[in-house]
């Protein structure tokens, strides 16, 4: 069989299964979810087995550490994707939910009611415990998925999967609900990524190229985003020991990840004040601070940054510091080099509250918090598949309501139109 | 300037006016809409001279009378779409509507607010008054819009969007909210599905060669549907003479559209006593009948139907009718040859009415109500832009608030993250 046909028979089951997932109620579902857990720690041993062979694999390509680290499976890190099973399994069920109803003038009685996507394309780079993540998030949520994981992660991933087809078959729920592509060749995800009658939605997690490239070879929608270039503003009226904390946090708490702070933007009316004391501390924690002239005036042990730091993401310990002569002028930098991911305000002032919520053009704006919180779990919506920066379907992160839509229901008594 | 950079610099205006549109409140654009509805009134015989060029244009290309129809602009057509920009102006206001709000266990108040999508591209064929009503849902839900209607209509779409610049202007927003492409040349349409990073989302509306043409070239994402094939299921448990209102009423009211039935089925318990009355009263409003082998058994003086018939839109009066035995084999026929649109049951049985409205995979479900009632106004929308049938975004009719997207709100007091 050609890659080609053995891709499209797996969107053709997909579909299938996503039909049959209609009619499966959520019992059965979290039932399934128990049981992958449960799968999972009682094969604690076999799936060490399985990801040595990718580990092994991945030190004879000599990949970096960091990557072989995020490769690994070990008992701690199996332990928490049964938990993770077990919270899913917790969560409410999207489906069948109706979220409004109202009666017209004719007595017809219409009302919206969530319902799955149908089969969900999801590409990823090296973590196989996504493999878990997102196969549960997916058939919580009454939609099929067709998981296309990194090739150095290919021996896990199909143990992994066969666990949680094994745990689908034993509940009575097919077990192409969850589908890993067999084969490490690089051509698969354009099949994929072609199959615009079999497969709804594509969601690509991981790096920028893996990204573009979906983007770019994709006729089915994606749900993406490129970069989280993210901003605070500290205000003229901003609490400037809070102001402190929260670019502190969203800088160094975790500088590897999209919701991290990029760039500082200060006002020049507490600039003096603010940006000498807080280079100094986020200097003693190893960042790196690029500033613009005015910035480098107050604080002259530091890089002059250039145009191209504006909208970077370092995802590191770097950051780019502007001082500006007003909101307006923060909103304009935001507008011209943000990505629409995250935005947060530091300040007391009623009105600038009011206008930034209401301009920041981005999934998720704050006011008085950590950038940080941008995130499905933060948020309340219970875990998170990933985060959308383009505003259509679900803009910001994205939870199991997210992996469903909407359909029209009408109860009528013989209506006809005039 | 070349036509790319032209369009490409309506793309960087209607950015801008979006980005404006952002701090312009309700009553400034409901003043906008009711001056438009003004201007458009006063400029009665003007409107009519300019679409006269149109009118002399199509004759001379020798297009068909239907199409002639939908291009002439008249005093009634100007009256009523002044009366759809009043209507539109008395709706609510979908931005800021703040759709949810919760606090976190840390003090985090979290909250969803819909927001404007941006900037949207409205490619349509004819109908010159759909300039007016799309532009006037784009701007009631804080979007630029792009509108590239029919070379035919040029003459009267320009004058038409220069009366709602004029209004616009006069109320003190941007003019370029509205734009109209100013060219008849083809390429304007290829160069426009081409700005994915000045617009947010392309609609379509008119033939499916036209939508098609515009999903094929877009890298913007696209709602629409390609075509209603649209079913009525006769259940067993049918009240038979609501049964024949309700199927009457979906094919002959008005059997253009795409929320008309293209197929009837009929349960073959009730069969022998629905299909020969219905067919005869069908046939006497001029339907022509295409039937499986058992409903010619039943009505012999119908042509029995090919496997063709089964996906098509008639778009007129022709009618496919299949007798199935149960209902499983009507939704497996519903999903097999369905086009996700719209789909009514006519029975008296409750567990019928929940499967069929849980199973039946389409934007818009029914129970003992006409096909016909997949409109946005019908549905109690207020207006509509469209009718999507892929899942994302906005399943079925789009009116204002379907124009929108939600983004997250959070108010901290100096919230950091562990």
């Amino acid at each position: 069989m050609s890659i080609a046909s053995m891709i499209e028979s797996i969107g053709v089951e997909a579909r299938k299964a996503a039909r049959d997932l209609r009619q499966i109620r959520r019992d059965r579902k979290d039932e399934a979810l128990e049981r992958m857990a449960g799968k999972l720690l009682e094969n604690n041993d076999a799936i060490i087995h399985e990801n040595r062979k990718d580990l092994t694999g991945a030190h004879e390509a000599g990949l970096p550490p960091a990557m072989i680290d995020r490769l690994t499976l070990n008992t701690p890190v199996i332990q928490s994707m049964a938990e993770g099973l077990r919270e899913v399994a917790a969560l409410p069920d999207p489906v069948g939910e109706v979220t409004r109803m109202w009666t017209r003038p004719n007595g017809l009685r219409v009302g919206k009611t969530r319902i799955p996507l149908g089969v969900i394309g999801f590409i990823y780079e090296s973590r196989p415990n996504v493999t878990v993540d997102a196969a549960s998030l997916c058939l919580k949520s009454g939609n099929a998925v067709i998981l296309k994981g990194g090739s150095e992660a290919i021996h896990s991933n199909l143990f992994l999967a066969g666990l949680l087809q094994e745990a689908l078959a034993e509940t009575g729920i097919p077990r192409n609900v969850v589908q890993v592509i067999p084969t490490t060749d690089r051509e698969a995800v354009g099949i994929l990524l072609g199959l615009e009658d079999l497969v709804d939605i594509i969601i690509p997690r991981g790096g920028e190229g893996l990204i573009r490239f979906v983007t770019d070879h994709s006729r089915i929608p994606v749900l993406k985003h490129y970069k989280g270039v993210c901003h605070v503003y500290v205000d003229r009226y901003a609490d400037l020991k809070m102001a402190e904390e929260i670019c502190f946090n969203a800088k160094v708490q975790r500088p590897g990840v999209c919701n991290a702070m990029e760039t500082m933007l200060v006002h020049e009316r507490v600039a003096g004040e603010f940006i000498p004391r807080m280079i100094t501390r986020l200097q003693d924690a190893g960042v790196e601070i690029r500033g613009c002239p005015k910035t480098v005036a107050l604080a002259p042990n530091i890089k002059p940054a250039v145009e191209s730091d504006w909208p970077q993401e370092f995802l590191g310990l770097v950051l780019a510091v502007k001082i500006v002569s007003s909101m307006d002028e923060a909103l304009d930098h935001i507008d011209q080099y943000g990505s629409h991911h995250t935005e947060a305000i530091v300040t007391d002032n009623y009105n600038h509250v009011q206008r930034f919520l209401a301009e920041a053009d981005s999934s998720v704006v704050l006011v008085n918090a950590s950038t940080r919180f941008n995130d499905g779990n933060q948020l309340g919506l219970g875990a998170e598949i990933g985060i959308n920066t383009s505003k259509l379907h679900a803009f910001g992160p994205m939870g199991l309501e997210e992996l469903t839509t909407t359909k029209f229901i009408v109860y009528g008594q013989g209506q006809t139109r005039q």
